[in-house]
């Protein structure tokens, strides 16, 4: 059964893969599974009809005959627990890949986030540098641990998995940044990542449609 | 074999279960595991040993044997997939219950956890009441959307999951706050996760920890 996946119409990122329906095509990609798409306006996330598939009124959703899921991490893991390609078969090795999903989004995912959020709505604030300041220091204590612990590896704990996968779409959203450069085995780690065909096949298939909507 | 996790020697919350081995310890008492607990001092968590269980310096962890977990999710997530009573057995609930898990962590707790970050750390600053306004305007989205979805059920998705379980975890944190209080759908569901004696074998373990350091 084809699943259908939520996203936006104009991704406020101008189709740059920071939209987090970007890791569900990624993990669809990766184990070789055709997708639908529905793509919805601003004002359409918070309409009944998508609020009744998504309680927080967000992008993705993802459904699957009478299967609706949301949470990007959530349906990531899903479609990893259906498919070979994104989860060991050892359970201890399976354990921790799943540790590092839940790391990408709990501990490494909210200061980069804020710290985003901040550049687009606090710009203008009298805390505006100081908060930055607080943000990228936090972030740093992140990246530094997560630098350490993966070394010279090329993924986080053997095979690439959907740990890494949603590792380097979190870490995506430094990229550009002086942040990320500072940590040369990190910046490597998300080109290695961005480098995956499947990555590219749904990195293509989000620019696609934002150049659709731009030039529509 | 009995797991051991880690937790703080003296919680900055002086006990009141908002520290995430309460999570750990409240799966572990639903599902009648019993479970060792190695205390750490925040020295402690920076040092060489800890960090090559957990890369960012926190607690808690989890051993099992030769496996090392982190981040409470994927700890939840490893307990509820050892042992029944934490996920339901069909497949589609079982897939939406760790999306409730993914929401509670990623969606909800973040805004929540910021709120308490700047209370502590912004309390000073000239913004501070803007800035609160505004994380406290995050909060309320998220609970709009959640008391919706819960509406007059008991849990989130048929029977109490290990969803339900972190949710109630997140929501903890605004006890006591007047913004907990303007949706009594989720006072009263916060207070049923309370009243589970599963949740209140575990409060009392780790209150007895900062009670023994505190008169120790």
């Amino acid at each position: 059964m084809t699943p259908t996946i939520t996203a936006f119409v104009r991704s406020p990122d101008r189709g740059k893969g920071l939209a987090r329906d970007m890791r569900v095509r990624w993990a669809l990609e990766e184990v070789g599974q055709s997708y639908d798409v529905r793509l919805l306006s601003f004002k359409a996330l918070k309409e009944p009809g998508h609020l009744a598939l998504h309680p927080f009124g967000q992008i993705p959703t993802y459904e699957e005959g009478d299967l609706v899921l949301f949470e990007s991490g959530s349906i990531v893991l899903h479609i990893a627990e259906r498919h070979a390609g994104l989860l060991p078969s050892d359970t201890k090795a399976r354990a921790r890949a799943i540790t590092w999903m839940f790391a990408a989004l709990n501990t490494v995912e909210p200061p980069i986030f804020d710290r985003d959020l901040a550049k687009i709505l606090e710009r203008d604030e009298p805390w505006y540098e100081q908060r930055l300041h607080v943000l990228e220091d936090s972030i740093r204590k992140r990246l530094g641990g997560l630098s350490t612990r993966l070394g010279d590896a090329d993924w986080l704990d053997g095979a690439f998995s959907a740990g890494d996968l949603l590792m380097v779409s979190v870490l995506l959203r430094l990229k550009g940044s002086n942040i990320l450069d500072e940590y040369p085995n990190l910046s490597a780690y998300v080109a290695r990542g961005e480098a995956r065909p499947a990555f590219k096949r749904a990195f293509e298939a989000q620019f696609a449609v934002f150049t659709a909507a731009s030039t529509g």
